[in-house]
């Protein structure tokens, strides 16, 4: 390697959500960091973020959570209803004993105020941080990953963490897969809330289930924003359209709900249409001395509202496994990165898998018709608040169970 | 009318399960009965048949529960199971409290052995009972009804019960409406219990649920006999072909289900093919001094196991409306029977839609696959035996209930 070559212990590539989490939890452990991005400029684009207690619990270790808190919103209660009648079928209440039970609060944020807060704890860690890097490719050279940018520039590193997301161009390392599309459609939107808005729910995370469509609605920024999601399956998919998923298609999906639903779609920014892709569970992320860690190893469908959230678990894995291997009190012991890599992959990659999985039958479930509809609102009508059967293995302290899974 | 033409209180067309237990119902309040069958012989074919409490207290009433008990059996468990995995869903104990609840047992008994029974009944009470008769119309002159034959024989009665079935000809007078096919195909059969039939289940009701198949198994005869039925979709009825859900279809039907289902395709009597219809329900039963009862008035589809049970529900309803008005302590009053033929109607037809609406649900709901299926397993499973929601409203005092509606 030359003497121009920018070498460090950690390369982070991709500085989305999942990358400034890797490598804050990187930096937190002592390691040097570098994390370089393609855009020009640091930021987030999309609207909300549910944030469950299983990623708020990963910003409380890092003493973040009062940061989103300030800024973000407590839901009160996560409610589903039918979008065709406008019926309930069941609630969470978030606070109270589920706070306790799962050891940290249910909280919603704006993309883009989670993303700053990860960066600025990035900046002010020490993390170097560098944009318009494009890295085509990581080979493993002597026990160090080099990574290759389009520029032809030449990162070293004792380690590359590939955080370049669902589209992720390193994980051609592991495998010769592809997204995969749901053939279903987002849109997205943020409102002020002023006196005008319909008063009701404004306190909640409300969930509207109808055939082949929903709408998500929750306030954001201190009850400032109102934020909504409408995702719906796309005719023209089917039919191999490119273009799929139009406005006409986003009116003609709500056409049987209720009126709130229907009238929900006029706070939605129609100028981004969001195609839902997520791609199969995969078993091992590692090539050499490059890991994958968010969405490049485990992108899923939303369903579970759980993309940021395992990305946040994904770091928080990351620091245990090479907290005492890698990062010991006697200095770094870069001959463990092997070890602590596997551990991490192996430690993470069955939990991903399954939520992989389950955002996806769990979404199904949100679209069926017919006696499929009958039988969801009679179970979803069946279970009591505070029933916490499906939610422990999700919101559970699992990443604090990984230090048990590694020993 | 001629002197030849027999003349009598109460004329009943069909000698099926509805038509007896009609004869017996009226000839019980002191009525002169006449029935008329087109079969040269009395009789019943198919194999076991489950009597629900809202039935057996039915048979209570007249005395011939005890008969019943006598040949049928009393079965432990209604068990539902997953027929692709074996797991159990849900399971209701049907002595104790079930029993209590309803006032009467859930008995499993030979088709032919009640059908005997209510014929036996009907001759002791002196039901006249004539076979070789068709019955092709009914009209209504001078306040009697006037049933033509197809011999060209005429006979004259207060009232005419429209109790011929599903494939009912008197029903024309009321509506043109035709049966329904499901597209689905039954094989029935039962074998001797040996020291060789596997000993698990002999005790209960237990059904298999498949995608768009199941199984349904259960004891009779004092537990000597095993009695099957398997119904499933067939492919050929869609594609529009008349002898549809043939064996080769009913072997392929079950190909994924656990050895225990399979292997009881074996008790199968193949050669005759049962394809399963229901009908719209309708509102009117009555023409004149006409009026349908059991099939004719409101076939259903099996899931509910309500067809027979229906019927007998019906002849108590009947009972009870003519019971003080058209039948009183002071004789017979014939211009009663407009008035008692309309409130046993009005008080049948909204209970037998619900059970011919929900039977066709509940069908459904034991064929789905994909996430349907896991939402019905979830939902199943969730259930608690002893949890008589989802059958107090069909298993419930509702005959009795009748009375109260008149007054």
């Amino acid at each position: 390697m030359s003497d121009r070559t920018p070498s460090t212990e950690v390369l982070v590539v991709g500085g989305g959500m999942a990358g400034l989490a890797g490598a804050l939890a990187l930096r937190s452990n002592g390691a040097e960091v570098t994390l370089v991005e393609r855009a020009p400029e640091f930021g987030e684009v999309g609207a909300g973020l549910q944030m469950a207690p299983n990623a708020s619990r990963v910003l409380k270790r890092w003493g973040l959570l009062e940061k989103a808190l300030e800024i973000g919103v407590r839901p009160k209660h996560l409610v589903f209803r039918d979008a065709l009648t406008g019926e309930e079928l069941t609630r969470q209440t978030l606070g109270g004993e589920f706070e306790e039970r799962y050891g940290a609060p249910y909280v919603v944020i704006h993309r883009s105020d989670l993303h700053r807060i990860l960066l600025e704890a990035c900046q002010q860690a020490g993390v170097r941080l560098v944009n318009d890097v494009v890295v085509d490719s990581v080979e493993t050279v002597n026990g160090r990953g080099i990574a290759h940018t389009a520029r032809g520039e030449v990162y070293e590193a004792d380690v590359v963490i590939g955080a370049d997301g669902l589209k992720s161009t390193l994980r051609a390392a592991v495998t010769q897969d592809g997204p995969v599309s749901s053939s279903y459609v987002a849109y997205r939107g943020t409102v002020p809330i002023t006196d005008e808005t319909p008063a009701a729910d404004l306190e909640d995370v409300i969930v509207y289930l109808g055939p082949d469509c929903h709408l998500v609605q929750y306030p954001l920024r201190k009850g400032e924003l109102l934020n909504t999601v409408a995702v719906f399956k796309s005719p023209s998919f089917d039919r191999g359209e490119e273009q799929y998923g139009g406005v006409d298609e986003l009116e003609a999906a709500y056409r049987d709900c209720i009126p709130a639903v229907q009238a929900a779609l006029q706070n939605l920014a129609t100028g981004i249409r969001w195609p839902m892709y997520d791609r199969e569970p995969i078993e091992n992320w590692i090539d050499g001395r490059l890991v994958l860690m968010g969405d490049a190893a485990h992108p899923m469908l939303q369903y579970l509202a759980q993309g940021a959230c395992q990305a946040l678990e994904d770091a928080a894995a990351l620091q245990d496994s090479t907290l005492g291997s890698v990062f010991t009190d006697d200095g770094v012991n870069a001959r463990a990165w092997d070890l602590a890599i596997s551990d991490f992959n192996v430690a993470r990659a069955g939990r991903t898998a399954r939520v992989q999985r389950t955002a996806r039958v769990w979404g199904e479930s949100w679209h069926v018709s017919g006696v499929a509809r009958v039988l969801r609102n009679l179970l979803f009508k069946s279970r009591k608040d505070g029933d916490f059967q499906y939610n422990d293995w999700l919101y559970g302290q699992t990443s604090e169970a990984l230090v048990e899974t590694r020993s």
